[in-house]
This record gives structure tokens, C-alpha cells and sequence, in this order.
């Protein structure tokens, strides 16, 4: 269960309105980086946590700050909107350029959806969907998509922050960039500690390593033509799991079968000459169970 | 440009159909961490690659490789779905409960739409979308992504391992549990690289920490009650960056002011009791330039 | 700001797992009028509130409410996927039609991606995105809009009642249901409230009636043969916002100009016959602003 | 079966083209609520209605009339885009800036796409699609819906008319507010009647009363700390169904457990301590029906 | 301006429910090439024809026919659904294993969302979106698409004419055939008519010929290692449009430069070492228009 | 398996940057019928192609040349992009039109997402989905919907000719007409021989014309009251198939029986009065295979 406070984390004052700015701070709203998908995908990774204490503790409490944050850049964007010249007429705005360029460069659901207020959208007025978070119950593979969200999302506050000269939205970014920095600490520390723990090691998950094919685990195959891909510490010497040496195949060539579909069912009229034979019939599970013990007994010929 | 050969990069040999299992098979083609997103994701990595040498030509060289793999998974779902039974009317279908068991797990668009084949989307038929990828054109940011794709996909690829005891599955997954292993150390290393070689450092991007709120940059805010969040390195110690120390804020109070919308623009229509005032107009940029030369001189009340 | 307890508003506690229950559940999790939908939806419109005070504040504590149901059901799809049978070999799976029949009615995504667990998305795996969810800022628009979705809510709750026969389910969703009724006797009280303080009227939003052509205002098009539709107190009588008088128009003709697309520009190759000449040009608001001036000095001829 | 005249149900005749604005007025066309919404809305519910008379005929009445509204707006923009410059080169057009201000203002793929005509998409070009519209077969929380489309769409409309001089285009906007006014007053109307025919009462649906738990029907849960949310009429008094009294509640504490994720198959890799022991398997109905004899017959040990 | 009558263009008479089947159907009414694909691609090709006479009216025909198929799939989809086993708790169906083969069949939203009815949605669940659709104002590109659309149609209808035994439903796929063959004709004879009166070529548009490098308009690139790309009409002769003779190029070589991106913005931390230099400015339309002639006077160093 | 050259098919430089032109070109890389849609949809149908030989390999052989249109679009978009006064802030963006037109005209995202670089998303900044495609496995709908988005293709790539002055640009755009001319007329022949070939006939799919309503076959319905459409030559005459002759039908009336939903469950909640009676339930196959003998022993009255 959730409670709000009115005030914010930090403070969103911008000392003037930018309706061009507005729009660009979308992306940091409901972009694929944006503060609506870390709230979203640390919370579903807190809920579908399977231990309880410290990992699921912390994520919980990141998660509930991300909420925060989807507060503070929606406000910063109505706050940025205020007075937008978006009721002018075309005739209006084209009459004085500087308006012109405010309108070519604004979102127009800002206006007409949101009355002049943001959207759960990017920068390009995209919907946010779901697509973009993940929660795979697999810590190891999770932290490392919360760093790279954090890292993609410091990426995308820093360009925004030379697009703007507002010494307020500037404070702003300092604590979302801060935050960011936090937060890329936060998860790399948290990968450590899985390990230091024994419930993760280097590679997720941490098995069937007896099952894969061992000499297909370390070798880069070189398929483009680019002469410097094997200068790296890629190309040769121990992997940081610290159970594979790397190594390079200058000229790797297929090791597998020649692609092909399978003879067709006639009665979806894929194109077919006839040449592959008919199809096969797939085998299923009826060696097994209390129906395969009954169709033995009451119908001998499963094809008939 | 790329050149194709008909051979697989490795076997794809089912040992039987089994429509079933072609359906959830489809996430590792057209889910959000399917082969199409790590081939999409390396290829626009590696466009977008603004230096020529090792790491342009080490995401080429991945890259290439995983357009095949994108030919390896469709091929298996198409032989997969090799005589599936649907075209069988649901009269027949119900009559049989293990035929009507296929007809329930399966997708019907593999029928109806490819004519028994795969599609490119997920295992619940979703379309793979490009909101999925990221190529943010700085490497440590998008190689962490790398390293979270190929993780989320070995994960999933593990799960699906325990699905099928078909050997020819087995043996082509061997291969990919392996792939996904050694690209995990690939881009783990070539992070270690980026930060040998000076690009890059622990944060991304290596930049405007003199900015950021220093105060903020390594504090735990507590904000749900789990009593274990403070219980993990992430609470004390040095941070992986090395010029942090972290710190734990037990009651963490706002520090930013009371949330709310701006005055509205009377002709959107939002619902307003005029206690904020009228809003005040953007202050654009009409102090510089050419623009603003010309109307000090022509009209010079620009409010006007 | 936000703040999280890790106790859950209402109890989640299912007799015994369901894992073909956790796939029709996500539709009140991610589906159009599920949770995520009225979490997002009040604290969009929270947000965008352009007052201080009751609205604003009742809209957020329910908002703030609603987080904490998604929370509910998002465990509760965990749980009932508790020991879920996915990870069998469709060969295994078919033996047995009981648990062939689990598998067809399950979200592969659950276990693939989610690792036995929810997805933010609707129980045919959809991702839930940002269109559903409506802030225009009017808020007699977004109560009608708020009265919806927990009316469509409880609608699809109550369905979903009796689509189990588990207590510990129904009793989590005796309390949901109580919720949606609370929850639309709310907002219907609001607009109602909206009205006596005269900040909206019946009709939203308030203005522009001077403007529309009221001849238009009242009557129904009879477009379709039904017999019917004069039957209802929709043909005649007043109107609920008591400014016209309800007509119906038996056999409405039309009153506007042939449809057709304007003469095309060749260079975006239309097909085009010529026969309605060459496009006319835009006419663009130079004659305004300082812009204007200016080119009316320097180059009177703007079609030069 | 539907017929078509060329000839519309209003006139669309702009003054002149205006390609910024045609922009704007896709909003009415593809965005959420606009006519394309409405009119797979309505006749989706009337297709779908349960009952032969007056609902039905009304719902297919308005559905019939909103197609042509798509007509109006598609129209409208084509001939908004006669004449556009957008066949310009970036350089032609930015050394003329009103130009270059239409080209910023506009949808390219009005140009490139449709060849100077209108896309089905909103005013950021994101297509249509049909998350948008609902038809749950109850009439009361349909009709709802439609309130709610009709009184966003007048809003929109409305806001759009103060971003036009035009007088044509102000003329068929006239008409659409017009429309709007009307079908606001019409779905309003025809909720009055579903509850004076009986079929449906206040709250959707009407059934479950006793099932729910009444004691949480009319509680406002404080969780956000705004001082005003009980100073409206729904912190006391009755409810508008008559069956409760609203009640605040000042201080909600959590009435439910402790959040947590099961205990994870070992096959899906979530990452566990063991602390939770190993999930419990789901009981199936196989005490019921024929399967279940026969499986007590065959193999009494259905866990074997 | 539409008119509707309440009776169907042909007849829909399940002789029963089978609401398995009833998912399947909906690939036809919500998927890429369902109805309402249709539906909205030739209605928006009509709107945007910029000619009168036959195209234009011919289109709008077809048009309007297939509105009514979109009602014709919707009702078949409802009555097919009737008395679907949907209430049935899990523990009941899982009893009967014909039962859970039905639901495991079925797409769980037609009973939450629709109350037993159709979505606009494919057989998958996926909602329709307008970006399966074309309109591009040349006719003879938007008439193959016509002829694509109706031939993906017919295979899926033949498709799903093999999934039922229904004498009612077999009727009305009886009608849906034939419509698809018609207008499979009639979009080809549309073609032959275009170039027939001199409007369209073979080619789509019909210009730009002498601009193209004549020299790659004829040459098969044989880029991947099949042995027969050469063995067609393809590889010699006259080109369709009689321009041209075919060619094949057995071993192409890159005729480009090296792909590489360009010098970065700094501040927009792309990863780079430098070694491009940096970047040159883009060369804007300064030298044409009122606003080069002012500047050339107020500002002589553009670059300033 | 691919290997890839860093050369390109074509050459790509441009003789200047040009941020405007960059953002419209991305329609060509990750639109509707950009070279993404045909690398994918020709990639999947080749793989899903039931025949070895010479269609199999032509169609690898041209989906193997798109992946490297992709390569040569998205490099040109990046090349354009070089230098672009994206990080100047609004303020100064503003002082200066020029600027400010850029940046109107401008995707955000291209900025802040991809650090100066394409996005897989069209002029819009809608990404890419694969909704766009399709692969049937029937080759002669394939080949029609391969002309069609060759044929859009090429239009489109026409309208952007006239969109820049660039002769860098239009270098690689004369090779894009070139191939898209040699494919459309590729696509063409290939239908032909198809037919020649005796695996296609003129109508997809080649069946069922034994079944389907003939009488139905041939007739233009007149449903729209444009007074021309029986012009055509589609109006009267033979089909394009050789099998029919084209009639008109003037004054078409309904052949179907009136439209209405079926009887509602009643759990299911839809507003219903009782008059069509309780909903018949669906009969399912039972009488047919090992179930069905069983469950006539077991348990000879289905329905109890």
C-alpha cells in the first residue's frame, strides 16, 4: 500500500516557461528510458521478488522514489507549458516567427488531450507501453537491466541538460543526474553483493553450464569484414566468468543443416511443387498418462 | 552489405513436430528479448558507432551473427509446426482432448496468417517492435544493454530448455545457452575495455558530476517499510565508482516544493477557479540573434 | 512524493494456486480498464489539476489508492501461478489432459519472461500503454471518464467472480467490488459537486454554445432502420442539461457539399486527371507581426 | 449492410488551405477521441447489444452518423494540405521562415505517406488502434463511455476552435460542437432511461451487492496528505445510488498481508534462498466430471 | 453521409456456438487483413482520391460493401460465443476435459471486455491499428495493394473454411470466397484501366526514369548462395514494363564507401576517440529569402 | 548464416549536413513500407518457403540486398544529422529562425535517444513494428504484396526526391528509384511465372471455387451514389481470371437475416430484457474419437 505527500522530492521551479523545452522533457517522462518505465520495472521486479529481506527491501525502495520522480518531470512539463501560445491561429503564429518556431517545435497533445499538461508519452508523443520494462524473477539478469536503464536514462538527462538554459529546470536535472549516478552505484553494488551472497555468479542463470556446448562458449566469429575486431580483449585471454579462454574464428563457416521449411499442410495453400513429400504428423505425449493408458485399451491406432 | 548463405549457423533438427512448443518458442524470435532485438539492437549499435576500429567491428561481427539466429529460430518453428493438426474442424478437434489440447497451446495466426509457419512476434502473438531496442551511440550505456539482453535471453532460453525433451531442440538450444554465455563475457569485457581505454568510466556518461547534487549522488532514500533495505552494501562503504560513499536516509522528508499544475489557458478548457492568477507567457528567446535586432528597432514591445 | 508499506491494503490469499485464473486475471491488472489504467489515469489528472484543494486532493488520495491495487493483483497472479506445471515437455503435458488443458489456457510470458509471474499486460498478453488512460484537465470530462472505468472495472470483476470458485479469491474481490462501487457513487457525486459550484455545467465543456449552430444541438439522425429509436426519451422532451428540446429526424438528408480531395501537388504523384486545375496556394499569416513589416520593406512580392 | 452518398452530412469548406492546422485537426480524426474512436465505439457496442428496440436502433443511429463525421474531418484535412509547400527542400524553405514554420508545424507523413491527404492517426502521427474503444454489452457502463467520448471530443473541439480564424473551418466545427453538445445530452438521457426501464440501476452492474464487502463501499481512504479531500460532498452524506453513506476515513491502515512472491519453480531461475520451501503444486478439478472417474479407476495416485 | 439497415448483406446462421472457432474468426475481423482493414483502406483511398468519376466511385462502392462485412464477422464472432462454457470456474472446467479444451481455445477478453462478444482485434488478441492500412493517393500502388489485401484474405478465409464443419458458417465463408475473388478481379482489371487511360504506367509512379541510374534498374544481385536465383524469367529477358531486360549478377561487389557515422556532438556523449575530427555544420537555406537579405545586412557573419 | 562487408551497395554522402531532411528520410528506414518492412518481410517469407530452388533463392537473394538499404538509410540519416544545432537551448534556438525551423522540423529522439542517429521508427518517431509484414507462405499473395511495397516504396522515395537539393542525397536516392523500378518489375515477372509454372493461378488461393457462392462472384454491388463507377471496365465484360463475367448491380438489397448479438450469459452482465429467451448451448465434438467412447460408457448424459 502506497501514501503521498504533496510535496515534491526536490524542488520543479522553472524560472520561465518553455513550451519547446516541454516537449523535449517528455522523453524523460514516457520515453523507453523515462521515469514511468524504471517505476514500472522496479516495481513488478519488487512484487515478483521470491525472497524476502534486503534485495526485495531495496528494490521497493527505489521503486517507490520512481514514482516520485514521474511526479516531478509531469510537473516540470506543465509547469514549462504555462502561457504556451497554442490557441494562436496559424494565421497568428506565422505573423511572428519566434511563435512559429514555438509551435513547430510543441507537441500538439499537450494542448489539445492534456489542456497544457504533459502526456504519458515521448518526446514524439508515443504512448508509454509496457514493452519496454522486464521483471524476470532473475536478479542477476534484472540488476543489469537497472543499470542499463539508469545508465541510458543519465545519458538522456545530460544531453537534455545542455538544451536548456533555465537556471531552475537546470537545478532539477542536477538531482536527477545525482540520482542517476546513485542509482548506476546502486545496481552495479547489488550485482556484486548477488555474487558475494552465492545466490548468482557471473553468467544468468547460473546453470547448465554441463548442458551447452562448451566450445561454441567463447569464441567470437568474425562475419563482417571489419579488420579490427579481433585488437580486443575479446579475442583472446580468460572470460570474466573465469571459465572460458575467449578466442577468435577468422573464417567460421555454417555448421548446420541447409534452411528449408517443411512440406506443407495442403489445406493452407502455402505455395508447394509437391517435391519434399508430404507432411509428417507430430508426436505427441500419448506414450504417458492416464489417456495414453486408455487410448491403449480403447483405440490401438492413434492415426486412424 | 551482407551476403547470406542457405547452410545454418547450426543444426536445427527437431526430432519431431511439436506445435506446442513452436508457440512458446516464438518469444525467443519476436519477444522482447528474442534474436530480433539483439540483431536490431547490435545493427543500429553499429552504425550508429561513431569511431572506425575494434568496437565497430566487434558489434558487426555479433550483429551479423545474430541475423542468423533470427533464420535459426524461425526454421525451428516452422519444422516444429510440420502436420499440426489445424486444420482440423473444432468437432474433430474436441473429439480427440489431446488433439484439442494442441489447438488450445498453440497460435492460431502460425495457421491462419504464415500458413504454418512462424511469425515475427512473441509467444502470446504480440508483434516485435523497435521500442525494444537502444542504440544510444554511448557504449558503456548500450553495451550494458547488451549485456542485459544476451542475460534476459539466456535466462529465458534456460526456461525453455526445461519445456521440451525433443533431442534435436535440445542439441540447437546447447548452442544458444552457449552463444548467450560467451556474449555476456563479450560485452562484460568489452566494458572493462571501454573503461582500459579511457572512454569510458564506471558512470554514464563520464560527465557533469561537477553539477550534479553531489549530497544526492549516494544516498538510499527508505521510502517502504521493509526493515532490510539498510542490510546490503549498498548502505555504507565505498561505491563502485570510487568517489562516493554510500549512505542510508532512514526517514527521508521532501525537500522540493507543493506539487501543482500552472494557471490555464482559459480557451483549454481546464477546470479552474482562477485562485493561481492568469498564467504568465513564455519568455522566448528574442534576445539574441538577428531576430532580436530587427524588432528592437521595428516594435520594440514585443508584447505588444 | 511517495511512500510504500509492505502490508497490502487487503488481503491476497488464494486457497490454492490457479495458474489458468492468473492468465484472466491480468486483465484488471494491465488490461484497458484494469488497475494500471485508473493508477495512471488519476495521477495524470491529479497532476494536471489546476487547482488547490478538494478535487485535487480527493483525486489524488484515490489515485495514491489505486497503486496499491495493482499491487494486490499483481501478487495475487503470482500466487495463483504458485507451482504451475509449465516447465513440463509438451510430450509430458499431453500425456495427461488435465494438465494439457492448464497449459493451453495459461500466458506462456508468465513463465518464459516473467518466471512464473505477472506481466503488465492484459490475459492476452497486450503490454499495457498510455492510450487508454484520459487528463484532459476538464475535470467534469475526466469524472465522466473516472465514472467509466470503475464502472467497465466492476463490470469485468464481476465476471471474472464467477470464474472461480476459490475463497481466498473471492474474498479479495468482494473487497475490489465494493471498491468500484465506492468508487463510481464517487465520482458521480463529484460531477454533481462540479456543478453546484459552479465550475462546470452539465455540458463539457461550458462554453461555445453562442457559437455551435443550435439547430444541430437536438436532433437525432435517423441513419439507421431500425424501428426503434424515436421510441425512447431521446426523441422529444427536454435535454438533461436543459437548454434544447430532443427532436427526431426521420429521413435526415444531407446538407453538405460533395466529398473530394483538393487538386494534388505532381510531385507527389496523386493520380490525377488535371480536370479540377492546380492547387491553390496556403495563405500564410504574413500580414501580422514583425515579420510582416519587414517583408512588406524588403520584398513586397511574397510569391516571389 | 450500409449505403454511402457522396454528398456530406455538413459543409467542409475551408476559407484557405492551412497545412499547420491540418496537422492539429488529425487529433479529431485518429486520436483517442475522435471520430474514428466514436464510430468503432458505437457500432461495436450496437453489433454487439442484446436486446432488439430502441437501445439498439440508437446505437446504430449515432454509429451510422459518426462514420460521416470521419468523412468531414478526413475531408477537411485534405483540403487543409492543398497547396502545401512541403515539396520544398530544407533549403528553399528555411530561407523563407514562414515556410519553414509550416514545414516544422506539419505531419511529414501527410506528404510522404499519403501523398497530401490524411493519415488515420492523431496529431503526432501515432495511428489509430483499437485499445481505444469499449462495448461491454452493459448498456450503463457503455453509455458511460460514451458520455465520457463525447464530452473529451467536445473539449478537444472546442480547443481547436481557438487555433483557427478561418471561417469555413470555424463553420464545420459550428456543427461538430453542435453534435457533441447534443450527443452529451443524448447518452445522458438514455442512462436516465435504462434506469427507468429497469435494467439497469446506479452502479454497473447491479448485481453483487451482497457478495461485496459493504463496509468498504463507502470509505475515502486518506492516503495522499492534501488537507481538502473531506471537505466535499462525498466525505459524508449519501451515496448517489442511495444504498451508503459516505464515510472518510482519516488514517487508512493496511487490512491485508504482507506482499510476497511464491516460492519459484527451480526451472524458471528466479533467484531464491530456499527461505519460502518449495511451492505447493495447484489442485486441478479432477475431482469432477468423467475424467475424474476414470482416473480414479486407472491411476488412483494422480501426483504418481 | 452512410445509412444503415439493420439487415445483414448475406446471412450468418452458426447452426452452432463454437466458440473455439469464434477465436479463430476474429483473424478476419481485427487482424492485418481482416474487414476492417479493408473497411479503412479503400474508405480513406476514397476520401483522398483526387479525381471524380469511376476510380473514385468505384472505390467508395467496395468501401461501403465492406463495412458490412465488418458487421457480418462481428455478429457471426457473437453468436458463435453464445452459451460458451466462460463462467465456468477453473476446478469445473479442468472436470471436463472437452470443457478445458474450450477454454484453453479461447480468447479470454471476448467474456471479460466484450460480455461474450467480438473485439476489433485478431485472432491473437493484438487490437487493430491503422498502420496495417494504405491510402497514397497513386492509384496504381494503392490498387496492388487492394489486389494484396484481398488475396491475403482469401487464403485466410480458406484457411479457416477448413477449421469448421458448420453448415451456417461454411455458407457465409461460401459468400466471403466469392467477395474476394471478385474483387481480387476487380482491383486487377482497375489496373488494367489505369494504364489503359493513360493515367498510371507499369511502374509506381510513373517518372523519375531518366533521373534513376538506369544501369541498377535490371540486375539481380545474387547475394545469397542459392543455386536457382538465376533459373527464373527474371534473370533475362524483357522487363514487365518493357523498359528494360533483365540481368544477373552473379558475384556484386559493394559499390559504396565505408559505412560510418560522423564526427559527434559532444554533448550528446556518443563514444569517441576523436579521430574523426569534428563535426561540420549543417549548411542551412540561408542565401535565399527575406531572411537572408536582412541577415546578409544585420548580421554578415552567419557564423558568429 | 549472413557475413557482412563495411562497404556499401551504394555509395551514401551527402554533400552537407541537413537535420530537416533527416527526420522526414527515417520514413524510408522505419515506415510503413520502409526498407526495414521489406528486409523482414521478404527474410521471413524466404525462410518460410515450401519449395527449394529458384523462388526460394530469389527471394534470399532480395532480401539479403534490403538488409543493406537499411545500413545505407540509416547511415545517410546519421550523415544528415551531423553537426545539427540540436543541444542549443530554446533561448537560443529562438534568437535565430533558422534554428529554430531546424529544430521545429526536428525528432527529439534522434537527440536524445540515439545521440545524433536514426531511430528504427518512421518520420514520426513511431517505431517499427511487425504488423507491417507478411509472409503467407502462399507465394503468389506474397508476390502481390511484394509490388505493392515496392511500388509504395518507390513513391514514397519519389516525394522525397523533391524534398532536398542535396546531390549527395540524390545520388543514393537515384540508386533507391533504380532498384525499386527493377523490383516492382521483378515482383511482376515472378507472379507471371507463377502461373506459367502451373503453382498459381490468376486468383490466391487457387481452390474452392467449386465452393464458393459463384453468383456472387462477379457483381459490383452499387452501394456508394457516385454516378460513375459502372464506367469501368470492371462493370461489365470478362475477368482478369478468365472465369467470370463483371456485372453491375444498381440498386443492391440485403440478402441477410436482421443483425443481432445472441442471448447473454447472465454472469456475464450485459443488459438484457429476456426477450430472445436463455442462450442455447454449444455442441462440441463428443461424438467422435476415444472421448467420446469413453465418456458414452462412463457417463452417458453429457449434459448432467
Amino acid at each position: 500500500m502506497f501514501r503521498h505527500t504533496d510535496y515534491m522530492q526536490f524542488d520543479v521551479k522553472p524560472e520561465k516557461p518553455d513550451p519547446v523545452y516541454a516537449r523535449k522533457l517528455q522523453e524523460l517522462l514516457g520515453g523507453a528510458f523515462g521515469e514511468m518505465t524504471v517505476t514500472m520495472q522496479y516495481l513488478m521486479q519488487g512484487w515478483n521478488c521470491r525472497m524476502k529481506g534486503k534485495y526485495k527491501d531495496l528494490i521497493m525502495d527505489i521503486a517507490t522514489e520512481e514514482i516520485g520522480h514521474v511526479e516531478m518531470i509531469a510537473t516540470m512539463v506543465a509547469r514549462l507549458l504555462e502561457g504556451a501560445p497554442v490557441t494562436d491561429s496559424t494565421a497568428n503564429a506565422l505573423g511572428d516567427p519566434v511563435v512559429a518556431a514555438v509551435l513547430g517545435g510543441s507537441d500538439p497533445t499537450q494542448a489539445v488531450f492534456s489542456g497544457g499538461g504533459p502526456r504519458l508519452a515521448d518526446s514524439n508523443g508515443v504512448p508509454w507501453n509496457a514493452g519496454y520494462i522486464v521483471h524476470s524473477g532473475n536478479l542477476l539478469a534484472d540488476f543489469h537491466a537497472n543499470v542499463t536503464a539508469e545508465a541510458q536514462g543519465r545519458v538522456q538527462t545530460a544531453r537534455l541538460w545542455h538544451m536548456t538554459d533555465d537556471p531552475g529546470v537546470k537545478d532539477m536535472l542536477r538531482f536527477n543526474l545525482a540520482r542517476d549516478t546513485y542509482h548506476q552505484n546502486l545496481w552495479l553494488k547489488a550485482i556484486e553483493e548477488l555474487k558475494a551472497d552465492g545466490l548468482e555468479g557471473t553468467i544468468a542463470p547460473d546453470d547448465l553450464f554441463d548442458e551447452e556446448f562448451s566450445e561454441h562458449a567463447s569464441t567470437l566469429w568474425h562475419l563482417s569484414d571489419g579488420a579490427d575486431s579481433d585488437k580486443g580483449g575479446w579475442a583472446s585471454g580468460p572470460t570474466p566468468d573465469g571459465k572460458h579462454e575467449f578466442k577468435f574464428l577468422a573464417d567460421p563457416q555454417p555448421l548446420g543443416d541447409r534452411q528449408s521449411g517443411p512440406p506443407p499442410d495442403p489445406k493452407l495453400y502455402a505455395t508447394y511443387d509437391g517435391a519434399m513429400g508430404t507432411p509428417q504428423k507430430p508426436k505427441f505425449g500419448t506414450e504417458k498418462g492416464v489417456m495414453g493408458k486408455i487410448k491403449d485399451v480403447v483405440d490401438p491406432d492413434p492415426t486412424g
